[in-house]
């Protein structure tokens, strides 16, 4: 790996549209942005800049254009996949949206806000509230996460059942291209068939083809009610019938239906903090379902509530607790997300965030759980997640007892083997991450080569030099 | 303009590949191909060719794109810009869908389908309804529209406001590209981050990147329960304020809040049979609201019914009748679809397909309305329809008595005069019909430059003979 070279024509022309405080150089100052949220990616980079508006972020891009630099998009630097993080190359330029933290304007009577894409996710549903409406985008990291990255990556989360990804929530964007011009395409409208959808473009491109400065994003009214309830399932085939249930039955306001396995609520509760098993015994299967919407009269609570008792007594729910209280619910919540971090007690954990049609979970989770058992014997699977978008994160926990480096030394292996089981199903090897660098050859051994194709020729249209998120998403060739 | 030159190549490339029946070049089959559904464009082609199969439309775009013969695909011919229709140039293949006619899958536990893009609109409606499902797009056209016309247009329609545009409705396309390769993008999940979603460049390009064969859409689960209600609103504010209001109180279940004024109610009790005035006496303005969902308990309607008290008692809403039988909602529907067959009886109208913010309606519809009296003295404004989400059909009916030929002669010169004033809200000259050839000029006069760019890149790139659908949507130059 050569050394950075000193570049010192691109930091002169830095200079000179941004005031010496808005370029950051020094090595500790850097050192955590270049870094990704997994630690599993360290890259190199000759500076972070922080635009305060979209003109200066269009005079650094064009300064990075001229001179040929590489620019990586960073805003909470939460992402998974390494998309955030600069490749070992050391020429590239990180570009902070962390001082473009406007709220330009809120329309409550059109149910629109447009904001900056540094705005922190948190902030824009506080945003949302004060008007009496509801931003809906909801994931773990949504204290730190900013908007300009969730649409980079058309992040899924915790709403996606009822109010869509990412993408659902956008009507307009303003984009910096890698040229440095500015494309205003803040449109404020539910509908507009003037020509191509760009702003579609750059949802979900992670950086790629251009650097997503502000947003126009969709509002929703408050919901009036809240109902959640965990319930144990006989199988999963009864999950997905409970699923088709109590969407009839909550006209479509199910926001959420998680599936957590035993294992997982043993482990939280083993290792997690104010974990309570839900129920009154252990179960193989648990469903966490939400529904937010009613019209205020507890109809909601009552139409889920009977759904579950019509399910249980045709044998697809073993038992169910509808949560009585605000608090209750919260614990159930403090349940499904302690999943995760009970992992970490455990040893080391190889993951997946896969997506499959919704009808094959329950073939799938069998065949791949199967796989995995042969591959690595007494591995203990922890399949959780947004079952109700057939979106799994199929975690696997390390044998009991063994070596956490050499259990992890087979990430790549039980990956590929997992992903050859998704792909027999037409699933998604990413369904809420992104490809960032970690799924770039991955992704391109599924990928038909028509559509990896595609992806390149759209590459190459908008970004010509190949400047914007060199390496991630897509390879060039 | 010159005579169409025979081009035996292609005539004979095609015959190859289809059997004679399915390519049509008799001039008295072609002509009804050849005029648009608003008859305003009249174009010539070679020969007007049905598909049957994916493959055979690959071959058939291979042939042209080898000869460099112009394709012009055409489902249900039923798009109101001209989109359908050839020019005059007369080298044109018209390609149709109408034998592209399989429901490949239905998975209501996926909630999904795969239909070819043949499919009539309505058909696919009842193969949903089959499967307890609701496959929710809806337009006036649905017994001959196609859904990949559908598709490629981005329809609009009743149901936008709960289910969004024709583009919400697809998770997955099959796309014969420009060069007569497939891609088989036919998802069926509900989250997939692994790449460009490219699905979105053919939504809504009109057939001119390339020709959709195929989709997966999403099904919706039925609505338990409907509530519909004719109201007469103090005036537009007032309108705005319910809308936000039933919003809320049908935890988002409103499908439809049309606007009608009093004059289109008028002409269809004069002009249309079976029309009824819906209050006791007359008001200015009248929104017809509908809502779907519910939990089977009789919520909705009460929820609605409660809205619209307190908004009568508010003095938002003057008089109130919520539809006491599927039977008193049909008869609000047919009032509503009646006010555009009445305008007909009163001789020529400019229309518009316009949307704005939905905050920004009344005063778009005073300043527009003040501009077209002033320019036509006399002329009779219709607007009406999707309050909810900002798109109006602006239609001006002509001037009693006044010369229909001489009105309408006037066509480009008002819609000139309301565009500029669409602009300045920042909204669409095309909210839902498309920009066909009708467009293509008018819609340079707004876009800015920068996104005409964008989508000419987008064009060459994907089409560099321009062989599809070509002088639609974007003048390459």
């Amino acid at each position: 790996m050569a050394q950075p070279s000193l570049q010192p024509e691109i930091l002169s022309r830095l200079r000179e549209v941004l005031e010496p405080r808005h370029i950051v150089t020094d090595a500790d100052e850097l050192a955590p942005r270049l870094i990704d949220w997994r630690r599993k990616y360290t890259g190199a980079a000759q500076a972070l800049v922080k635009p305060g508006t979209t003109a200066e972020v269009a005079a650094v891009v064009r300064a990075c254009a001229d001179t040929g630099t590489p620019i990586v998009p960073q805003g909470g630097h939460t992402g998974l996949v390494g998309g955030s993080t600069p490749d070992l190359d050391g020429r590239a330029v990180i570009l902070s949206s962390e001082r473009l933290t406007r709220i330009r304007d809120v329309d409550p009577l059109n149910n629109t806000m447009t904001v900056e894409a540094g705005c922190i996710l948190q902030t824009l549903q506080a945003a949302a509230a004060r008007h009496d409406r509801l931003f809906p985008l909801s994931l773990a990291a949504e204290g730190t996460c900013r908007i300009g990255g969730n649409l980079a990556t058309n992040a899924g989360g915790l709403n996606v059942l009822r109010y869509g990804n990412a993408r659902d929530q956008v009507l307009g964007l303003e984009v910096v291209l890698p040229d440095g011009r500015v494309w205003d395409g803040l449109r404020t409208l539910r509908k507009d068939n003037t020509g191509y959808d760009l702003k579609q473009l750059f949802v979900g491109s992670e950086g790629t083809l251009g650097i997503i400065t502000a947003a126009t994003l969709k509002l929703q009214p408050q919901p009036l009610e809240t109902a959640t309830a965990v319930c144990a399932v006989r199988d999963l085939d009864a999950a997905l019938a409970l699923l088709g249930r109590c969407q009839q039955a909550t006209a479509q306001s199910l926001t959420s239906f998680e599936l957590i396995p035993r294992l997982g609520i043993q482990l939280s509760l083993q290792h997690v903090a104010g974990s309570v098993d839900p129920l009154d015994r252990a179960y193989d299967w648990y469903v966490l379902v939400e529904a937010k919407g009613g019209h205020g009269d507890g109809g909601l609570k009552a139409a889920l509530e009977s759904a579950l008792m019509q399910a249980y007594e045709d044998g697809l729910v073993l038992d169910a607790a509808p949560a009585e209280s605000a608090g209750q619910a919260q614990a159930f919540w403090h349940l499904r997300e302690a999943v995760v971090e009970a992992q970490r007690h455990e040893g080391g954990s190889i993951k997946h965030d896969i997506a499959v049609p919704v009808s094959s979970v329950p073939a799938f989770l069998a065949e791949a759980t199967a796989r995995v058992h042969e591959l690595v014997p007494g591995v203990r699977p922890v399949p959780f997640g947004h079952l109700g978008d057939g979106n799994l994160h199929f975690n696997l926990t390390q044998p009991k007892g063994a070596d956490t480096q050499a259990f992890l030394a087979r990430w790549d292996e039980v990956n590929a083997a997992v992903h050859d089981i998704v792909a027999s199903y037409r699933g998604s090897i990413s369904a809420e991450h992104g490809i960032g660098q970690m799924k770039v050859a991955e992704n391109a051994r599924f990928k038909p080569p028509i559509e990896l194709e595609l992806m390149r020729t759209l590459k190459r249209s908008l970004d010509p030099q190949n400047i914007m998120n060199p390496g991630k998403v897509i390879d060039v060739g």
